[in-house]
């Protein structure tokens, strides 16, 4: 593609060199090491929490599944999530014995909220039935924590925040929030993923321990973890990451900046998950009032420009997750066919830019409204 | 500790430095790359077999669990194995939603056979109704594949072996073998795993699907896969890794040599997972006809010896799988308390040897005879 849809930018080797050096002198490889302490101190650091209130991970997966683990319901119970988010937000809940129940979204955030889950909720027996919810961030668009405090303490019922596309802008919470740190994120390390909450809610020793195996001081699985760990060449990733951070930043926001810009006054064209240059996004996600969204990535694909709805259909639509429990899922269904992430990177070109939001006008045009395509098509 | 349990010696930074610079001439971070591709072409060469038979993952436990998830059985279904495991073994079966069922092991080999499996099998319902078999093989001891085979053909009952300790003579057959290279493991780069067979029998997409969200060509989890990947970076620590191996091995085996020479006429202790110095194992494990390891390692460590029974107790003693189907665990039982892994490393002295052999021979002799020992005290 002449204009791909996510080059990723990750340290240089002679950033990342100065830690491989320090791996060799402490010969300590894995398995909580000195580098992914460090990492986590600064983390906390930067984030203004304890140490203990940060638990890095092989990858954002495997800390949702860590934190749904550490929360040691019921084996069976259901995680109540929307549709609209990744399949690792239901693979997760999997993997942690539990059972993916899909509620839908707020129309204007396509974030799930307390209200949007109640019924669901309710229909499964109640709160006390519920394993966890699982509120997922749009894309990195800052969501209302407040809310999900309030529902927590209202409930009783566990709640872990999938941020994975959150880095630069997370409000931290008391409830646990799981970024990631892969490549195609705007904090990009590779592999990896953090836990992060404004108290160790969950405990570090629960917490580390179900990255470990579960494992207590008395190497005994005390709960059913796995093996979520981040090794020292991981952490040392993450080190250089984290240096060069302040020189990324500005590019990230200017490229931010200047889709905002030139998506203002694109009729039937929205920015859906809030990028608006004050904060370093991973993507631009944009909503379309009318156009559907497989028939322009096909256009633009033949223009030479990459996009795509990075999290493709609804979960309800994967086979591997055809036997979850579905709430009414009517805003979902009506808005995953109008959504697509377009090109975002850090040395995306303001000229790039331009012949993106270019063709988006057109393509959003009158010319191009629902009723000549085929809404079906998508799936 | 004077003397340490494991000292790795992974490969020094200068030797995965040219890997890093690819990487930044690559861009391209995870999710398949190149240097991944080519490690797992450099595997295949080595072991003789089709490239597309080898998948590199994560680490060894979220090998296990795509290989399991890829066998794509009912959900709850048993999947059989030895008590006498690291908790991971029961943990990927967790985690592919599965539920250990623990069966003895051979009196001898201390691994599963087929016979120690068949009364169990047939208390659980018969093969129908068995998710799948995972004999381990003890700290690197190879295993009876073919017998494996055998069970295989003969129950339909799929059978995926757990050799993360092997690697460098590890018998390649039909059936799925997981390899670790733990940093702790003979051959480490840090955390990582690979599945190998002689014929990619899973299908490359299938396994590789199931490392990534079990993801197929069309973006839908088609079977429950989760996040097993290993990052371009871990992949360039694995090619420095097997740069160095060539030089490596010949260090490990003269250690080997020098313990199996060493222990060859102490009464009373035998090497339990066959080091004899052909091949270069992570560790050696010795049993005990009458001392009982507790009271060993106690009495090692104040001598400023470290050792351990790396798996600790039997899995049935996890509180995470107290809910797990018991077999006859006999022999297990009995032989739990009599493991110890000793001192192995490249750049262990023969000196070193020597002294814990002798301390070794001092422990174990009649002096120390059991009838002296709280016999449940390691509990």
């Amino acid at each position: 593609m002449r204009i791909p849809l996510r080059l990723a930018l990750l340290p240089p080797a002679d950033a990342i060199a100065p830690y491989l050096a320090e791996i060799d002198r402490n010969r300590w490889y894995s398995n909580q090491g000195p580098l992914l302490r460090s990492l986590e101190a600064r983390m906390a650091e930067r984030f203004g929490v304890e140490t203990e209130a940060v638990t890095i991970t092989a990858n954002a997966t495997a800390g949702l599944t860590a934190v749904l683990r550490a929360f040691d319901r019921q084996e069976g119970r259901a995680c109540v999530m929307p549709a609209l988010t990744f399949t690792a937000s239901p693979l997760a809940a999997r993997a942690a014995g539990m059972r993916p129940a899909f509620a839908d979204v707020d129309p204007k955030t396509l974030m799930l909220t307390p209200e949007s889950v109640a019924t669901l909720i309710e229909s499964l027996g109640g709160p006390s039935e519920i394993g966890a919810v699982m509120p997922v961030s749009l894309y990195g668009a800052p969501l209302d924590v407040a809310a999900w405090e309030a529902f927590h303490t209202r409930t009783g019922i566990p709640v872990v925040i999938d941020a994975a596309w959150c880095f630069d802008h997370i409000e931290i919470c008391d409830l646990p929030c799981v970024i990631s740190f892969h490549a195609t994120k705007a904090f990009g390390a590779g592999e990896g993923g953090m836990v992060i909450s404004r108290n160790p809610t969950l405990g570090d020793r629960v917490l580390r321990g179900a990255t470990t195996f579960g494992l207590s001081a008395q190497r005994q699985s005390i709960i059913a973890g796995s093996n979520g760990k981040m090794s020292e060449y991981g952490a040392a990733v993450g080190h250089a990451a984290l240096d060069i951070w302040p020189q990324r930043r500005p590019a990230i926001l200017q490229v931010a900046r200047a889709y905002a810009d030139a998506l203002a006054d694109v009729p039937g064209v929205h920015i859906a998950n809030d990028v608006d240059g004050s904060w370093a996004p991973g993507t631009i996600l944009v909503r379309f009032d009318e156009a559907k969204s497989d028939y322009i990535s096909s256009v633009m694909t033949q223009r030479g420009i990459e996009t795509r709805h990075w999290w493709g259909n609804l979960c309800t639509d994967h086979p591997a997750h055809a036997d979850s429990t579905v709430g009414d899922l009517t805003v979902s269904r009506d808005v995953v066919h109008r959504l697509i992430n377009l090109p975002f990177f850090d040395d995306l070109e303001t000229d790039e830019i331009n012949e993106v939001v270019s063709l988006i006008r057109e393509l959003s045009g009158p010319k191009y409204a629902s009723s000549e395509i085929n809404p079906g098509a998508t799936n």
